[in-house]
């Protein structure tokens, strides 16, 4: 248990006033002169008392802690490389700010929504961070019938009431298209996230967009999980095609690297065979061989940006929408001309 | 701001009785009739009562929290596979248990300090984590000034008055050696994690005690930090030496995952012409070609488990060390036996 702490009857004692000039002193209000809150501030510093911090919530209605909630399987959150970079980012805001997050990992949507209504009924949060937007999802109406300040990443479909911290991912999907028929590819697959993530649909509709604009013919497009295993199997489903492409656009790297693995173990040479962009900018695509060719995201500041706008709104600003820069193309090793098909069979 | 909850006054005025009977029954008491009782609790069920849990929180001063520190650079954060694993296992522990995680991502020692303590002067915890113990560890005397209950993941050099939950990673590494050593492998190179963190020490220590053991000469051993950038640079210096190593012990899996991209853009084959394991058991290393041979270490199962002592040392139990089945290795394709050194220069 904590040790005791200096109460305001103690810096009272100290300073030989009564608790009632201490907190007015304290709390700076009128009623105390110049010498006597000198005299009061002073007793306190000696003593090292602090605002409780809990009570000072209590009494404002405040909890001083924000809320994120992140829906995934363990299995899954280990290899994703967004939610430590954005939350990294929130930190970074929070710490300076005094405030605390408090996170929660919910393995289905009726536990992701149970999640939300009890971190803001239990007071243990003053906002909340809606991520991975949905279709139709149900995540907007509750914040609002909660009335918890919530900010949101992206735009959510459905009219919102709450701040939204936008990053343009289909800029990035765009030009890896653009770069891949700039280097002669024609058949480009695309391994998309799920169609039911705003994310996932967002990409794969900027890829078909970016096909169409290059004059090329409608690309393949597999829709699976954002897992490594997933991008492992639709690699698989694409190289086994007689048509097999030139070229795959991945919506993340996870997938993307698993996709590289697949295209290596089956003889192919990566880029000369085949290019792969991934989608993410992670640490660990950089260091591969070849290195892979990726859509850069800023998650660190997407978090520390969102964490700003859900202050503001908590302080009762009303912040508006936030567009960060769009997210970037970073050309590596793994993109490269297209070349002949060669008589390489896949296994 | 939330909208109204229903009180106790609700709960009192449904059910036709005092405010007072209504808080002996929910808090169940004596001094209830069974009658009553059972009209109380249906009254609040049918409004949806809750128990204030900050209100409950003070008034046994109690924060229903749990404290994480993680002292990090964002961009280490995000390619290291253990705290995302960590978390989620303490995530799924208490969320049955009703309680949050508070998390704090700091840059360095002092805020790391700085940290803790206002979790807990602030009471925004009843509990902490103390996670990478490092040689003369601060945070051991620091939470027992402070009267925290703690859990250590690990044991600390120093006598600790806080149970330790640990998973014995000397095996692993021990295991990999051996089955190195088996391969025929005799110059076999170790990428150590820091020597200030315990877990860095530990595994060079056990890597340094197993080929002895072996019978093989003193390895080699670079030691640098757990970052990917620097299994890279550590690989490329093993790699320089004349005496160049057979076959390299990484201590996680990001250091590995870089070196055997460094090897093989050196025109090495992985594993014909050097074996690499890893440390970890991280998703992405299982899809790479070839794919990782490694440790796996259960993280998700680490943090279940230190969350359960930490909310029974908080219960005022004292559950005392918990021994984790150790860390196990994982053969897979990245280790191979010693082929004769071939005429390839590295570059």
């Amino acid at each position: 248990m904590p040790t005791a702490r200096p109460t305001i009857a103690d810096v009272a004692q100290r300073a030989g006033v009564s608790k009632g000039l201490v907190s007015f002193a304290l709390n700076d209000r009128p009623g105390v002169s110049p010498q006597t809150r000198e005299r009061i501030l002073e007793a306190a510093r000696e003593l090292g008392w602090q605002p409780n911090l809990r009570a000072r919530a209590l009494s404002v209605d405040r909890a001083f802690a924000l809320g994120l909630v992140i829906m995934r399987d363990p299995e899954i959150i280990t290899g994703d490389p967004f939610y430590p970079s954005f939350i990294a980012g929130v930190e970074r805001e929070l710490a300076s700010a005094g405030q605390a997050l408090v996170l929660s990992v919910v393995p289905d949507e009726a536990a992701e929504l149970a999640a939300y209504r009890k971190l803001v009924t239990d007071r243990r949060v003053d906002g909340v961070f809606v991520t991975d937007l949905r279709h139709d999802d149900a995540r907007i109406a509750l914040a609002a019938e909660l009335g918890v300040p919530a900010v949101t990443l992206g735009h959510p479909e459905a009219p919102s009431p709450f701040p939204a911290v936008s990053m343009d991912d289909r800029a990035g999907i765009a030009a890896a298209v653009d770069h891949l028929a700039g280097l002669g590819h024609r058949r480009i697959a695309h391994v998309a996230g799920p169609d039911r993530m705003l994310h996932g649909s967002r990409r794969r509709r900027a890829f078909e967009e970016a096909m169409a604009a290059a004059g090329l013919p409608a690309g393949m497009v597999v829709e699976t999980e954002f897992r490594a295993v997933d991008g492992a199997r639709a690699t698989r489903d694409l190289l086994a095609r007689p048509d097999r492409p030139t070229a795959i656009v991945y919506a993340n790297d996870p997938m993307a690297i698993a996709g590289l693995g697949i295209a290596q173990r089956a003889g192919l040479r990566v880029p000369h065979d085949l290019s792969i962009t991934g989608f993410d900018g992670s640490d660990v695509g950089e260091h591969l061989f070849p290195s892979l060719s990726t859509v850069a995201t800023d998650a660190v500041s997407w978090g520390a940006v969102a964490a700003r706008v859900l202050l503001r709104s908590i302080a009762g600003e009303e912040p508006g929408d936030t567009d960060l820069p769009p997210a970037r193309f970073v050309p590596r090793e793994s993109t490269a001309p297209v070349t002949e098909p060669t008589d390489r069979t896949v296994p």
